[in-house]
């Protein structure tokens, strides 16, 4: 490609809407542009690197025994229905109504696509397993779409659903998915970790995430030093706290707290700590369930711990209203006392069933109560209630008697074992060995394609711009015209020609601006290997080659710059095709 | 591939709901199902198919200078806002509302993302001609999806959009793209036909489409033999006819005709024929505007002519209440004379305006009126009226004195000069070398994906099933393996193995099926050449090659049966990828 033919609007200044480094860069590379709020147009280069990570996933799919299919991105609301994602979803799935007044979903994933699919066309376990993938365009309604495109609203998204007959056969192809995506981030040459994982909404009964460490992540890496385990916080255990004894403590008693509704500031109004708090939350799920949950006043619900003790159900904080209606008093002086009998179940984190008292909402506006003992004052087990682990880990708790350590980090993949939450209602059934009849269980396993492109510019990249792993650079070598001369541009030429044909990748920078502005834009594109052809060298039949990755520059005659620059690359690449071991 | 891990479920029947032989054979071979009206499944010999299909339409672009790019699929309804296309498309738009209230277009096509790309992007002339492209799911929302993936809701299309500083460059871009859909299109094995087309809702000043002929076909192309012009029937032009001088025509006069409304109802209760009548159609279009078109009675409106005419807006036919508001009577009884003054414009189209007399409509319920005059009785040009080809060409057509012929096809592709529509309304703006600021000349290209897959169907199949042009075949070969002793499956493995090392695309039947069920779904599959190992050709160290086009067979030696076969594979591709000169 030529760069004067070639749309890469590269741009100097950081683009003030964009907080992180790979979304800043992908706009200043000219790899993409914002169309509407987190919508994004590829542009020629960043199309370019999509598609190699693309090739790289369907590659490593296929040599996996996985095959390629294609689901429609517009699905009927039906399928949803019957397994009551259209609900669990909430808002976040986006939705319309046809001109015959028919429902539909742009998919954000196919699990009820492929499991429809299933139900169709499996019949017997001979024809299991069978591993189904698809590469292509998923929509989230996101409310906040942030962050490029870590998280927009459209994305490009390989997703696989498998069915098996048994937990054997779906632990076999579930390990191939898990090493299948070992080989592909290795080949798109990002670090990454591997954590157990949440299964969320998706149901199911066990998940690893890929993640790729960096400071800008939205997720968050819980892992032990000793024994090497690493959860998703969302997973992350916690060992309980030593249960303090309640001794000499007195009864109840109320305290005035009028519009003193936050834990800061309940804990600056009677001059105690978080810790000393019992904070009640009020839940609703999306099937209309009122849930309450007790927390230490320092610590935080736990997203992902609730949603699977809630059955994969979505949920939110319950609205004013509700809160009124099961407490009596105003958002913000809930307390545990009498709650059991005014919401369908209680979960009691173990941080609060340690507590020996703590202060708490009164379930009266304006006034807080001190001297809860939890098992005196309110139930921590029975009918409705039970003692579970609904928070996340913070700094100082141990797992295994081991301290957790934190770091952050971007999922660009995801396995789960779905169990048979999804062809039990689809009827996605096989007959077996003895004529029985029974569900398929399933896996299913994704890749976020642009997250692997974001995630590489965050591991790599500098104050002149992007470092790419040579495997999913946009090209893999820049020729940099320093000059117009005729011997300049036919040495350009013979180097351009000689390079494609060797099967490089090559830009080949001819415009007719300043050598400064090219090597900037080629920085700042992040191409692997520079090539400059410039007047002084070339007087000497030399030029000059450049990693992207070193400050040195290294002569090399022109005759042999071809072969040495092709050789270069090849090794480059077999680097990383090889993986990491 | 192993054909026992394969998820290609044939199946015999033809199915009930599959009304032409390309959805029959789509749905029989296992290729798709169907997920809802008008929406499928690829399945992965489907998908293999549509893959090769892209590979060489993405080839072919990129040797042509097109850059591949990706606009969202979920284009901001302001955009189509501001060419006026969120209305001129209709209920065909798929359109949505977001969870904050944002209105959004699933795009059918992005002439308004690329256009807005230019716009933000291109500033100078030196940056022109700039030609972007992408392959990507498209959405309409028909009325009636029907022909399988020939009229579907969704579907994957190759859209791409040029920008040009004039009407030279455009022209060279516009031609660079109609040779390589001519190369994309030889590649694909599909036999083609070039038409002059109208650019419908698109606007703009030329088009050409690219159709398959072949009996099942939506379109209709009308051409000449002398001469060797052809055009899609929405643009085929017609000699106007002969006037006819009216001579001795008495006054009008009204009939009473009730409850007969219809043209043939009429002819038959006043013993005339059809092309005595005028036709007084009354439109109402997207914008509102309620126009009047006349026609002979034994013609037929052209949608795409009438649009044309329109501006480009999209039109129904008028409600009832509208019809009854301009010409005072219920539908059925519309005529001429008077309508001028009630209506914005009235089309004439030649026919009628030489016809002597005939018989309308007489705007009053349940009459007609005989001894209608063209130019006696109502105006055939004037400030609202014009005379204008509005109606489809019918066999005894002339253009040019050269009698018109007919036959059905599928369009693929179509490409068109949009002139400064969209960079207009959108400002995609640049500067020339005089430094005056102009819009941008555009030109755009399309071609359906799946219908390349449909028409190499439509044309290459027989009682037995597919017979795939070889370039888009899912595998180019299928081992047949008759039996299943150790020597039989050692020799399939052996072959599959030489095979897919030479680079072959194999498909290995080792089913535990009869080998009469092979060989049918082998021909199912349209794979274009079958090797068959057999015990008692085994035996004599033989296998025997067939292709799917050929009823003989052919002894190879098996171990020479490796080198053949790639050789004859390598030598069918050729032949296709020379294309057909």
């Amino acid at each position: 490609m030529r760069y004067s033919k070639a749309l890469i609007p590269t741009v100097k200044e950081t683009p003030s809407d964009a907080e992180i480094v790979s979304h800043q860069l992908m706009l200043r590379a000219g790899l993409m542009r914002k169309i509407a709020s987190g919508t994004y147009m590829y542009l020629p280069a960043g199309m370019r690197v999509l598609n190699k990570v693309m090739n790289i996933v369907r590659e490593e799919m296929d040599r996996s025994g996985a095959q390629e299919s294609l689901a429609p991105c517009v699905h009927p609301i039906e399928l949803w229905q019957q397994t009551g994602r259209d609900v669990d979803y909430g808002e976040t799935l986006g939705t319309f109504t046809d001109r015959h007044g028919r429902g539909n979903v742009l998919a954000p994933t196919a699990e009820e696509a492929f499991t429809f699919l299933g139900a169709s066309e499996i019949n017997s376990y001979k024809q299991l397993p069978l591993n189904l993938y698809q590469i292509s365009f998923k929509y989230r309604d996101e409310f906040r779409p942030r962050f490029g495109v870590l998280r927009s609203r459209e994305f490009i998204m390989k997703d696989a659903y498998s069915f098996h007959p048994d937990d054997e056969c779906l632990q076999k192809t579930y390990m191939e998915m898990y090493d299948a995506y070992c080989r592909i981030f290795e080949r798109a040459g990002v670090d990454y970790v591997i954590v157990e994982a949440e299964t969320g909404e998706m149901g199911g009964s066990g998940s690893h995430q890929f993640t790729v460490p960096c400071e800008n992540g939205e997720d968050v890496i819980v892992y032990t030093e000793e024994g090497g385990r690493a959860w998703n916080i969302e997973k992350a255990p916690v060992d309980p706290p030593v249960k303090v004894e309640a001794v000499d403590v007195g009864a109840m008693e109320d305290v005035h707290t009028p519009g003193v509704g936050t834990i800061e500031e309940v804990c600056r109004f009677l001059k105690t700590q978080a810790s000393e708090m019992i904070k009640t939350l009020i839940l609703k799920t999306a099937e209309g369930e009122v849930v309450g949950v007790l927390l230490r006043g320092d610590h935080e619900l736990n997203d992902e711990k609730i949603t699977q003790l809630l059955g994969g159900v979505g949920y939110e904080m319950a609205d004013d209203a509700t809160v009124f209606d099961v407490t009596g008093a105003a958002v913000g002086f809930a307390g545990p006392v009498g709650l059991a009998e005014n919401v369908s179940r209680v979960f009691v984190d173990p941080g609060v069933a340690a507590m020996g008292a703590g202060i708490s909402g009164a379930n009266k506006t304006d006034y807080h109560v001190k001297n809860v003992v939890p098992g005196r004052d309110f139930a921590i087990e029975g009918e409705k209630v039970q003692v579970a682990d609904v928070r996340n880990a913070v700094e100082g708790d141990t797992y295994d008697g081991k301290p957790l350590k934190f770091k952050r980090g971007i999922e660009v993949g995801q396995v789960f074992k779905l169990g048979t939450k999804y062809s039990e209602k689809l009827g996605a059934k096989f007959l077996d060995a003895d004529g029985v009849e029974k569900p398929c269980l399933m896996g299913c396993y994704g890749i976020g394609i642009n997250r692997i492109m974001a995630s590489a510019i965050e591991l790599g990249n500098d104050d002149n711009g992007i470092i790419w792993p040579i495997s999913i650079a946009p090209w893999e070598v820049i020729i940099t015209l320093a000059g117009a001369t005729d011997e300049i541009v036919e040495a350009g030429e013979k180097l351009y020609n000689e390079l494609t044909a060797a099967g490089v990748e090559v830009l080949l920078d001819d415009r007719d601006v300043r050598a400064g502005v090219k090597f900037k834009d080629a920085d700042l594109l992040g191409i692997p290997v520079r090539v400059t052809i410039g007047k002084k060298s070339l007087a000497d039949g030399k030029v000059e080659m450049k990693l992207r990755t070193a400050s040195e520059r290294e002569d090399m005659e022109l005759d042999k710059a071809s072969e040495e620059v092709a050789g270069l690359v090849k090794t480059m690449k077999a680097e990383l095709a090889e993986g990491k071991e």
